[in-house]
Formats: C-alpha cells, structure tokens, sequence
C-alpha cells in the first residue's frame, strides 16, 4: 500500500478496493436472487452510500432514528433493524422521517408494537424480528405471529420478517448461520401466513453469511463490514487481506529491537476483539498482528528489523464498524494518492 | 440513581460523586506532598478541566498535541505524556501551543529528540520517558541518560523523567506496581544525575496505583480515571460504585424471561475488555454484568422479574476514558435533575 504524507493517526479509504467490494456484492446478491440492502452502520458516509446505491442496492438499512436521519439525505428506502422502543421524542423523529422517505422498522414484543402504533404512522413499514440462532434480539414463529397480528390489529403496516445471523461470526460458522438464517425466516413465514399477515419481505444477511444466503426463502440481505472487509473477515477466512478497503495508519512513535509502538490504538481502532482474533488488528507489513492495545498505543511485535521510528504502518482494525465511528473523516486514497476526504457523517449517530 | 426523561443511549455524570472523587484525589495528592496533574483524556471536558485546576492540579496531561490544543483554553501548564514523534505538521502546532502556555512533552529515542529538536522550540519542555514495568514505551535508566542527554546537547530544556505504571491494572497489582514506578523513576534520576541533567520532575502515577505513590521519589502523578472511576477500578478493588460518577443509560428495548436487551451498545460503552473482568460493563440494578455487547445491544442477564420494556437502567463502562471519547456530549444530573451538558470538546482530538 503506497501511503502519502499522512497525520496519524487516521483512517484511509483504498477507493479501489471499495468498489471491487460494492460491485461483488451487488452481484452476488443478482446471482442469489435476493435484494441488498446493505447496512450503513458500518460506513455511516454518505459518498458510500451514494455508490452502494447507484451500484444497485434497493436501500440501506440503519440501526438507529439518528443513522436514518443522516442518510434519508441521499437515500428514500430506508429499514431501522432494530427493535425501537418509540417514545414521544422518537415517534416525532419517525413522522418527520416517514414524511419523507419510505421508511420500515423492526419489532420484537407486543409492548414495542402498541409503543408504536399510539404515535399513529401510516407510512411506516413494521417487520418482526426473529432469533435465527444469536440469542440477542428477535422471537421464535410463534412470538413472531403473535407480534405481527398485534401489530396488524393496532393498525400498522406489518411487511414481514428478518433476522440477523450474528452467530456467522465464529470460525465455521458462517455456513451453519446461513442454513439456520433460512430455517427461522421460513417457520417465522409460516407462522405469519397462518394468521393472515403478509409476509413478502424476509430479510437477513451479514457479511459472513452472505454467501450462504438461500435465495427464495430469503428475499434481501443486509452485510454491512463487506464495503471495507476487516480483520475479522480476514481471519474468519470471508476475505483475503487484498480486499480490505479501510486501514488505520500509525507512525512508529516508539521502537525496540524487537517490536515498535504506533500511534493508532483503541481511541482510533476500537477495542473490538473477539476470543478466535490473533490480536487487536492485523498488521500487513509485519510478522503477526497488535499484540497489545491503550487508547494512544499498538504493540506490534516485529522480531527482524523493525522499522524506524516515523515509519507509516497500515493496521487492519479488527472491527471497521467500530473504528470508522471513532473518526471524523475518512482520507480517500487511489493509486496512493489522496483523491477525497469523506466525513463520517453519522459517527456517533446512537439515539 | 434517579434519572431524569432521557433520549437513550447517553452518557450521565454525578455530579455530587465527581466533585467528590476530585477533592478526594487533590487530598491525597497533598498527604503525599505530590502535585497532581490530572489526565484529561479521560474526560476530555473543559468544565471538568476547570474543576480539577480549581481543586489544585498543577496542570494537567494530555495525550496529543490535539488535546493540548483544546486544553489550552483552560489551563496554562500542559505535559503531553506521549512520546511524540514531531514531524513539521506537528512542530508548528507545538510552536503556537507553546506561545500560549507552559508545555511539556515526552521522549523516549534520540531520533524523536532530533526531530523535535530540529523545529527550534525553547518554550517547550522535555521528560524522558522510562519504562517502569508496563513494557509498552519508555527506555530504562541508561537509555534514559543517554536519550536525555541527547535532547541537552540539542538544545532542549531536559526537566526530568517520567513514567506510566500501566501494569497496575490488574488484580492485586496495583501495590507492586507504586514500588516499580518508583524504584525506575529513581534509578532513571540517578542516570540523568550522573550525566549533570535536571530532575527536578519525577512524573508517575495512574489511578490504581496513585494510593501507593512514594511521595518524595515521585513529585508529580497524573491519574486520570478517578475523576469517574469505572467498571475496570470497582472490580480492582479501587472504587466502590458510590464512587462511580458516570454512567450509560439505555433503554430495555427486548426482554426474555430471564433477560433484557439495552440499547447501549459498543458504540456508547466501548469494547474493551480486561482478561480480568466479569463482563463488558457493569449493572448495579441486576445481578451481574453485561454479558454480550453488539454495537446498540448490551445483553444482561436478569433472572428474577427483569424490568419492564422501556425501562431505563444505568451501566458503569468498562472503561470510562473509551466511552467518553464516544459521546459528544455529558449529560450531568445533581439530585436526579439534569443540570447542565457539557460538549466533550476533546472528542476524537487524536493527532
């Protein structure tokens, strides 16, 4: 990777990269037959979304009211997956929004639903959210029936169903995440069809998944970390370092004679690191990953010459989602030069 | 804890319990016969800032050049605890800093001292930076000796040594940890006395270790966590949660029988997690920690009558210093009113 002069630390953008990765997952979703509706939490920049969405995604999907604000900017089709809890504050944020894009949420109780419906919002799309396997948010067929008749009776507009397979993030499981992803979509159709409901979107995805994704009884994915790649990806085996697209750079700050210190840690690469991660991000040029992470240091050991002090050092962080939302902008680099600078526009956009 | 209608997911701070732990910190620091100069990248705040000069800091740390910049309004005497590796960018930002305050910065190469030494600035004073047993920068007391002595022959104004104990943040740790600091600090005094260098600064200090600071061997410590302590300092045995002065507030936005789901994820707690700790963040209401931590889900385990959806709960982060540089704002509630916000006006200040 050929860096110009930088202040470290920062974010760089490979522009190249990035769009090899929109255009492959625009085409894997054409080969599938699903929509993509890829996340923008991940990015969260408008130029990106812009290009996602040229690229022939149908929408974006966001997890919060203040990410749907941000991105109603460039985009009309918009899906909260998240379980809102819509008190005064959020529904008036929601009506204006419905005002002016089309515009879907996620529920998952009965309580949420009638949270909901009290703020009166024909315009807003309703989709139950299922447990496919990760046990964090969602309910089995039956709650899903229970929550969408609910929902239909207080007078909104129930879509369908997803669900996040978030249990894709393991060594080997991106595949079982998948089979499973298709299983809870269809007893959760089943089970709405069984009560009348409609049941025409049934949305899933994540990035490791997405190649495992069942065309048909799915109809539209939602990756997110497949714009830049990551660590992870990298070390679940869901993508080869050449196509990671977002790098953290530090300067050696600090130098033995067997490791150096950089300047981008965890208040610029995030803390992020799963039990399976080699370290705290991957280090291309170096033997092995950052071993040891503070807020302004990474550790990377480097038995064999180490390089001077000053020197740019490219980092794979292990969770782009989580480094791109510590930065104000993102330095846009082609060919090694610096052809734009992107603003985070929805970083730290959480309520 | 009383809260107030809140939009979630949002930072809070005691006020009452802030003001408490800086009167307690400037306390001990006078029993010691230490100065304090507390590190203001934990809070990054100017009103806090001023409190902490108003109770007695001498000054204050930083970790960049950027937080100095933002510092600088409120305080005059700045030491930017980092070894910094001074390109031109960074030099003329160190020039106009040091043409508005007192500032100090770390060293801990010869390189480093030519570099900043070759921009000609004789405001700025320089500390070598050794290594007390944390093992991630620092030289030892011949490194300390040689690299200081190369910053006086530079023309640099060499004022003394400083160090992190870093390593006292494990369990029973924090005691060695204040023996260590001290026994490098004056081993590194010894060195830069030989070679006729000026020690009249012996800098230490972080919050677990600051009660075993040896006054005398140390002049000056630079905790910065007890302004807030957190979930990392209750469970070393530093603080009790009275202690705590800031908090996450989420919303339960999904419950199971023995469970709920907060909308303050990674993106407000921070991700960092000590081998040590019991979870991703601690829940005084429930029986034990976060358990899993996504970016807008914390999922904590709640046996017996979880609360009620929409129910606000209140999380101590992990790492107070991580989740503050998340927010852009603090909300700060006295008696459960709230009473004022402050702008975390060092946010992302990481150049």
């Amino acid at each position: 990777m050929l860096l110009p002069e930088l202040v470290t630390p920062c974010l760089v953008v490979d522009l190249d990269a990035l769009e090899a990765n929109i255009t492959a997952m625009a085409g894997l979703a054409a080969r599938l037959g699903v929509d993509l509706r890829p996340h923008a939490k991940t990015h969260k920049c408008l130029p990106i979304a812009a290009r996602q969405l040229a690229g022939g995604a149908v929408g974006l999907t966001v997890a919060t009211v203040a990410e749907a604000e941000v991105f109603a900017e460039v985009c009309t089709d918009l899906f909260i997956a998240y379980p809102l809890w819509v008190d005064a504050a959020r529904g008036r944020r929601l009506r204006e929004l419905s005002e002016r894009v089309r515009l879907g949420v996620g529920v998952d109780s009965v309580a949420a639903v009638e949270m909901l419906a009290a703020h009166r919002l024909p315009g807003v799309d309703v989709l139950v959210e299922v447990d496919s396997g990760q046990h964090r948010t969602g309910v089995g067929p039956d709650g899903a029936a229970e929550v969408g008749l609910a929902a239909a009776r207080a007078g909104l507009s129930v879509r369908g169903v997803f669900t996040f397979p978030g249990h894709a993030y393991a060594p080997g499981a991106a595949a079982p995440a998948g089979s499973e992803e298709a299983v809870a979509l269809r007893a959760a159709e089943a089970a709405l069809r069984r009560v009348g409901l409609d049941t025409s979107v049934r949305s899933g995805g994540s990035t490791p998944s997405a190649a495992h994704t069942r065309g048909g009884v799915v109809t539209e994915m939602r990756p997110g970390v497949y714009v830049f790649c990551d660590a992870q990806q990298v070390e679940l085996g869901v993508a080869t370092t050449d196509q990671v697209a977002l790098f953290a750079v530090g300067t050696v700050v600090s130098r033995g004679s067997d490791r150096v210190v950089l300047d981008c840690g965890s208040k610029v690469l995030g803390a992020d690191r799963a039990g399976w991660a080699a370290g705290f991000g991957l280090v291309p040029d170096a033997p092995g990953p950052v071993v040891a992470l503070s807020e302004h240091h990474a550790t990377v050991p480097w038995p064999r010459e180490p390089p001077a002090l000053g020197t740019l050092v490219p980092v794979i962080p292990n969770h782009v989602c989580a480094a791109v939302n510590l930065a104000d902008e993102l330095l846009v680099l082609r060919a090694g030069a610096l052809v734009d600078r992107w603003p985070v526009a929805a970083r730290g956009a959480n309520t």
